[in-house]
C-alpha cells in the first residue's frame, strides 16, 4: 500500500520542476513517517535534476535537507514518537551489516547506501523520492533528532552542507590552538568557518573575492587571505594545520599545497570532477596529504546536530516557496544565495 | 685550509661527466673524513647534472649514495672512529634547531637542509660536492653507521633508494595482514617491494610491463598486478591499505586510486612534476589520501640500516668504473638497469 502525495520534481534533464503526485512508501515496522516542514536547497539537487552525473531516474524529486515532524511510527521503532521534531539528510537505508556500517560510516556501505533521492528503495525496489515533498517515511536509523532550541528552518542544511563540513573537521581533529583555512565562501564554506571558529581554531577565509572579506568575519573568520594575492599567499607559507577545501568546481590545487604545515591535510568536499594537475613535489617536500571526505555517517550527523544545538549554530538561510524552485536553481548556479535556500514547505501543502 | 682531490662532474648542462680536481672541505671538530669505497647512481644526480631542475651550479658534482671507510675524525667527534664503515646520503648538514629537525626530520628543515652537493656549504659558503670523488668530510650528525654483514657495495644506493622507499612504509606503519602495492619497478620500485615483504605485508608489484613479472616475484612479490589490465584492476578495487608510488614520471593516479581501501593512503615519491589531473570524486568517496614522501631523517635512516642488517637486505647493483657513468646515465634514462648502478671509486684512485 502507499499513499498519494504532492512534490515538486522533473520529468527530464531540460525540463523546469514542476509539481507532480508522487507515491510515498507505506509504513513499515521500523519505519518513522514524517510530516516536512523545511526542505534545503543544495547543488546537488541541481545536478541531479539535470543529470549532469548521468544517472538520473526520472521522475526526480531533489531534496535532502530534511528538517518535519513524526506523523506515526511503526510497531518496532524505539527512537521516536509522533511529535518528534526530526531531520533526514542524504541517506535513508544501507546494508547495516558490512565493515563501514559496523564502523558508523554508513556513506561509504560496501553494498552502497541509498541515497534519499534517485536510488533504489532496498525492500519496494522503486525509485526514492527526496524532500521536496510533503511527507517522508525514512527507517528510524537514518531518522536524526533535530534540537528544539535551534531555527527549524535554519537547521535543514545542515543535514548536508553542515556534516559535509563538519565531518572532516572533526576526523581530523581540529581544535583550540590549530591555523585551519576555509577555501570558498558558498553553502559548504560558510558552514565550515562556523565549526572551525566554534571548534576553537584560529579560522582563515581564503577565497578570491575581496568583497566576501566582511561577511566572512561576520561568519567567525579570524581573517581572510585573498588567494590571488601572491604577497599575501608567500606570508601564509606553511602555517596551516589544516585545509578544508569546499571548491565545487574545477580549480588548482597547487597553491593551497603550498599553504599547509609539514604533515598538514587539505581534505577537499566539493569539486568532484578532474583537477588542475598536481604537482607531485608539493607533497612529497613536506610530507602533505590531499584527502578527501564525503557527508558523514548517521552517528556523528546526530554528534553534530548536538554539537550545533550546544553552540547554537544554524545555517544562514534564504526561505523560498516551493513554487519558486526553477529561480531558486538558477540562483544557486550563480552563487547568488546566502548561504542557502530552504524551501517552506507549506507552501506545497495549501 | 682545503685539500685537492679527484672527483668526476660536469662544467655545464649539456656537457659530458669528467674528470676534475675540486677542493675538500678540510677536517673541523665535529667532522668526519671518508675514503669513498662505492657511490651508487640515482636519478636525481642526472636531474642535477643536466640542470632539469634550473637551480645547477657548476661545476657540480653528483652522488648522495655513498660508502666508505672513515680515515680522520675531528677532535669533538663521538660517535665514529676511523676504520668504521660508514655512508652518507643525500644529506649533510641542517639547522638542528627548527622543529623539523627537533623530530629527526632534517630533510624538512624549515631553515632548508644542506644537500649533499649542488648545495651551499653552511659553514664555508661554498657548494657541496658529492660522491662521485675519492673522498667527503662530513658533520659527524650527518654520518651513519652501515651493517658489517652487508655486501658493501650493495649497500650505497640503501641511502637514497633505500630510504626512499623505507621511511612511508613505517610511517604508515605497514605490517603483517596489510595488502600492499609498489607502482612501479625501478631503483625505488624494487626496494620498496623488498622492505614491504620482510615487512610481513601481502606485497603486489603494480606494473604496466607483464615482462617484470618474474623478476618482482624473484624480489619478494606475492602477486604481480598488470595495471593495463582493466579486469584484473577492477578485481583489486578497493582492497589494498597503502600504495606506494615510485613512478618517476607523470602519470595518471586515477587508476590506482580506485585500488586504495576506505581511509587509506597513495604515497608518492617519484614523481615531482604536475601529475594528470585527478579526479576529485576518488579521494571523496572512501576517504582516501594521497600523500608524499621525501627521503627520510637521520634517525630513521640509521633505523633502516640497522632493519637491513637484520633482515640481509641489499640493493640489487651492477657495478661500473667512474669513468663509464656517462654510459651509466644514458642506461638510466632509458630505463636499462637492474637496478641501481653502483660506482666502484678504486676506479678514480688509480
Amino acid at each position: 500500500m502507499t499513499k498519494t502525495i504532492k512534490a515538486f520534481g522533473t520529468e527530464a534533464a531540460d525540463a523546469k520542476l514542476e509539481q507532480l503526485d508522487i507515491e510515498r512508501r507505506d509504513l513499515k515496522e521500523n519505519d518513522v513517517q514524517i510530516d516536512i516542514l523545511y526542505c534545503g536547497v543544495c547543488h546537488s539537487d541541481i545536478h541531479a535534476a539535470r543529470n549532469d552525473w548521468g544517472n538520473a531516474k526520472y521522475p526526480l524529486v531533489p531534496g535532502h535537507e530534511i528538517v518535519g515532524k513524526v506523523t506515526a511510527v511503526g510497531d518496532g521503532v524505539s527512537k521516536f514518537s509522533k511529535g518528534d521534531l526530526v531531520g533526514v539528510g542524504c541517506m535513508v537505508d544501507s546494508c547495516q551489516t558490512c565493515s563501514a556500517c559496523d564502523e558508523d560510516l554508513e556513506q561509504f556501505c560496501e553494498k552502497g547506501m541509498t541515497a534519499t533521492y534517485n536510488s533504489k528503495d532496498k525492500d519496494l525496489g522503486k525509485t526514492t523520492y527526496g524532500g521536496y515533498s510533503t511527507e517522508i517515511v525514512v527507517t528510524e536509523n537514518f531518522v536524526l533528532r533535530i534540537p528544539e532550541n535551534l531555527e527549524t528552518k535554519a537547521v535543514a542544511p545542515l543535514l548536508c552542507a553542515g556534516i559535509t563540513t563538519f565531518s572532516p573537521l572533526n576526523h581530523w581533529n581540529v581544535k583550540k590552538g590549530d591555523k585551519v583555512g576555509v577555501i570558498g565562501l558558498g553553502g559548504l564554506g560558510h558552514m565550515g568557518i562556523k565549526f572551525a571558529h566554534v571548534m576553537g581554531a584560529e579560522t582563515v577565509m581564503i577565497t578570491t573575492s575581496p568583497g566576501k572579506a566582511e561577511d566572512a568575519k561576520r561568519l567567525g573568520a579570524d581573517s581572510v587571505l585573498i588567494s590571488k594575492d601572491e604577497d599575501a599567499m608567500k606570508e601564509h607559507t606553511g602555517s596551516f594545520d589544516f585545509l578544508l577545501n569546499t571548491v565545487p568546481v574545477k580549480h588548482d590545487i597547487n597553491p593551497y599545497l603550498q599553504l599547509l604545515k609539514r604533515d598538514a591535510t587539505m581534505c577537499m568536499v566539493g569539486a568532484i570532477e578532474p583537477l588542475e594537475p598536481m604537482n607531485g613535489g608539493n607533497i612529497i617536500m613536506g610530507r602533505k596529504r590531499v584527502a578527501g571526505s564525503l557527508i558523514g555517517g548517521i552517528k556523528e550527523t546526530q554528534e553534530m546536530l548536538h554539537f550545533c544545538g550546544e553552540n547554537n549554530i544554524t545555517c544562514d538561510v534564504e526561505m523560498i516557496k516551493m513554487q519558486e524552485i526553477n529561480d531558486a536553481f538558477d540562483r544557486v548556479t550563480d552563487n547568488d544565495v546566502k548561504y542557502r535556500f530552504v524551501i517552506d514547505m507549506e507552501s506545497l501543502k495549501n
